[in-house]
C-alpha cells in the first residue's frame, strides 16, 4: 500500500482522506526542542528511540535537535536508519540468529552499530559474526533493572558478560543497557520516582562488580520518555533512549507528570471519517484496529468534550455522547490520539504532516514510514 | 519492508527468519474443502470475506472452491482484491466521502462491484459517483441485526432505502447486509445460535417490509465463521461471507462447536525465536504487538503443553513454563497461534507457506499480501 498517497501538499485536513496518521508538526516541533531543554548543562548525551516513529526523517530531525544518534529494537529497524543517513544506531535489544548477526555486522560496515547481549553464548556468535564482516560491534550488556524481561541480574552477572565481552577481538565492551521498561507508565510521580531509584541501584551494584574486575564502563543507557527526569536525577546514567516524546500518546497523557513545563504534547493524530449515524445515539469511525493499535487502550477523541470512544473493532471504532455533548454527523472528520503511538505507526506508511495546527492547517509534506514492519 | 523475504523456497521450518507468519498449507487447503462440505447440498452462495488474508493468491483459490466472489471492507481492500483477478467484489461496509466513492464506482468499471447503505444521504453521493463513472453498483441495505455497530433498525427503515435505491437509475438494489457480528464469539452454542436466531427475525421483519412495498430482495448476505451453521438452519440468509475459517485463531478455539467434523484447524502462526532466557523461569520471544496483535488476548503456544504467554510488549512477549513443563532454549524457534487472525495478518508484508506440517515440512510458496494496510 505504501504506493497509495492519503494527502495531497497543500490539502487542508478535512481533504485528507482516512484513516490517515496525521502529525501536527507545530506541536511536534516543540517537542523535539522541549527534550534537550529539560536536559540542557547536564552531562546526559540523547540517543534518541526510534521504533517510536520507524522514520529516518524524523531521526534526522532528532540528530539535528542534539541526539547523538538513535537506537531501536530490531535489525531491520538499524538497516532503515543506516539507509537513512544515520551514522550512529543502537539496537538496544537482544539479536539472536546467525542470519540477523550477519546482517548486524554487515551493516556496521556503513555506520557505528551497537547491540545488547544478556547470555555468554550468544557473545560467542555476535564475535563470530562481527569477525567474519571483519568489523568492531560495541556491545552493551543488558541488566535487568526491575522490567523483568530480558537482562542479566545486576552485579557479578554483569560483570562476567563484561570480561567475555573485553577477551574479544571483534567485540568492543561499551557499557550498560539498562532501561525500566515498567516504570514509563506508572501513574503517579512518586512510585515512577522510586522505581527508577531501585533501577539506579542495580546500575551501581552492576558498575561496582565491573569496577571489582578492573572494568571501565563509558555509558549507562537507558530510560524513556515517561522517567528521564528521575533518571537524571540519579546521577547513575549518562544517556538516554527516549521516544515517545515527540508524539505523546493517550497512555502518556495519563500519567501525573512532575514538571508541568515538561510535559509534552499530543502531535500524532489518526483522521477519522464518521460513517455511520444509523444507530441513535453512536458514531461509527472508519478507523478500527488496522488504523490505532488498542493494546493500551482505546483512542481518546481530540477536543470533542463528552465524546468517548466506546467500542473497537478490525474497521471501526464506535463513539458514543454524553447528555448535551456534540453528537458527530455523517462524514465528519475527526482526530483520534492513539492509546499507544508505537504500535500504531506500525500499522501506516505514511505521516501527513500538517503545518498551522490542526483546525486551519494544511499538509506541508509526507513521510514515508519506512522501517514499517521491520521486525526482522 | 515488502523486499525483505523471510525465507526462501525449500527451507525448513527451523530457518524461516523471526517472527514470520508462516501458513501450514496442508491445515489450510482442508479448512478451504471443509467449508463448503459443511453446506453441501444447500442452496447457500459462499462470499469469502478477504480482510482475513488480504491477499488475491488466497481470494482465486477460495473461488475455486466453490466461492463466487469475495467481500471486504475497504475500497482499497477491492481495489487489491480486482487488481488480483477477482471479478466479484462486495464492500460489506459503508463508504463516506466523495474521493473514497470516486475509486470505488471507477472500480465497477473492472469488476461487479457491491457496497452497503445505512443512510439516505449516503445513497444520493454513491449514485452520483456511479452516474459520473458511467457505471451501476450493487447496493446492499445494511440493517443492524444485533451487533449494534452500523445498520439501520429491522422492518420499514430498510424498506424505506430500498425505496429510494429502486428509484435511482445508477444503482440496483440487490438486497440485505445483514451480519451479526457480536454472536461470532459468544462461547456457548445455545446463546450464539439464539442470538442468530433474534438476527433472522430481524431479517425477516425487513423482507415483510420490503414485500409490502412491492420489492424483491434478492440477496441476504451476512454471517461468519463462528456462526454460519445457525444462519444455514433458519433459511432467511442465502449467502454467507466467512473469513477465519481458513485460518482459524486462537480466539475461536475458545468457542464451543456444535458440530465437531466442521470444526476448523489453525493454519496460521507466528514463528518467533527465543531471544533471552536470563531471568530464571521465563523465556522472551522476539515477537511482540509488531508480530501478533492482542486485542482478542495473548497469542497461545503451539503443541507445547505448560507453557503460556504471560506477557506481550512492542517487542517481546514473555512465555512462562509450568512446574515440568518444557524450558524453551535461547535461540529455538517455536510456533504461536495468534489471538485474532485479521488484525494480525495486518502487520506483515507475507505468507510463508509451508508443505508438509511445521515439524518436518518445507517452504513452498511465498505469497504478499498485497492488501496489509488498505485502509483508505
Amino acid at each position: 500500500m505504501a504506493a497509495y498517497l492519503p494527502a495531497r501538499i497543500g490539502q487542508p485536513v478535512a481533504e485528507i482522506d482516512t484513516p490517515s496518521l496525521v502529525i501536527d508538526l507545530d506541536a511536534f516541533e516543540r517537542n523535539l526542542e522541549a527534550l534537550p531543554r529539560s536536559i540542557a548543562g547536564r552531562d546526559l548525551r540523547v540517543r534518541a528511540h526510534a521504533k517510536t516513529h520507524k522514520c529516518p526523517e524524523i531521526a534526522q530531525r532528532q540528530i539535528r535537535a542534539g541526539a547523538i544518534g538513535v537506537c531501536c529494537q530490531k535489525v531491520a529497524e538499524a538497516e532503515a536508519m543506516v539507509e537513512g543517513g544515520v551514522g550512529d544506531v543502537l539496537v538496544a535489544n537482544q539479536v539472536v540468529g546467525a542470519s540477523k548477526l550477519e546482517r548486524l555486522a554487515r551493516l556496521a560496515r556503513r555506520a557505528k552499530i551497537g547491540v545488547c547481549v544478556d547470555d555468554a553464548g550468544n557473545i560467542e556468535a555476535i564475535a563470530a559474526a562481527a569477525h567474519a564482516a571483519g568489523v568492531t560491534l560495541d556491545v552493551y550488556v543488558e541488566v535487568d533493572v526491575g522490567a523483568r524481561r530480558c537482562g542479566v541480574a545486576p552485579g557479578e552477572p554483569v560483570a562476567e558478560l563484561a570480561r567475555k565481552l573485553k577477551a574479544s577481538s571483534s567485540l568492543r565492551f561499551a557499557g550498560l543497557q539498562a532501561y525500566q521498561g515498567a516504570a514509563q507508565h506508572i501513574r503517579s510521580v512518586e512510585q515512577r520516582r522510586a522505581a527508577i531509584g531501585k533501577a539506579a541501584e542495580a546500575v551501581r551494584a552492576s558498575r561496582a562488580a565491573l569496577a571489582a574486575s578492573g572494568i571501565d564502563c563509558p555509558i549507562v543507557t537507558g530510560a524513556g520518555s515517561g522517567s528521564y527526569l528521575y533518571e537524571l536525577e540519579t546521577g547513575a546514567w549518562n544517556e538516554i533512549q527516549p521516544g515517545s516524546y515527540i508524539f505523546m500518546d493517550a497512555d502518556y497523557a495519563k500519567n501525573e507528570w512532575a514538571a508541568p513545563q515538561h510535559r509534552f504534547e499530543h502531535a500524532l493524530f489518526v483522521l477519522a471519517t464518521v460513517m455511520s449515524r444509523a444507530i441513535p445515539g453512536h458514531a461509527v469511525l472508519d478507523a478500527g484496529l488496522k488504523a490505532s493499535s488498542v493494546d493500551s487502550g482505546p483512542p481518546a477523541v481530540w477536543r470533542m468534550p463528552g465524546v468517548h470512544c466506546t467500542r473497537v473493532s478490525d474497521e471501526h471504532a464506535v463513539l458514543a455522547s454524553d447528555a448535551g455533548a456534540a453528537e458527530p454527523r455523517l462524514g465528519q472528520k475527526l482526530l483520534l490520539v492513539p492509546g499507544h503511538c508505537d504500535p500504531t505507526v506500525n500499522l501506516h506508511d505514511w505521516y501527513v504532516c500538517v503545518r498551522g495546527g490542526m483546525d486551519q492547517g494544511a499538509v506541508e509534506v509526507l513521510w514515508p514510514i519506512t522501517a514499517r514492519g521491520a521486525v526482522y
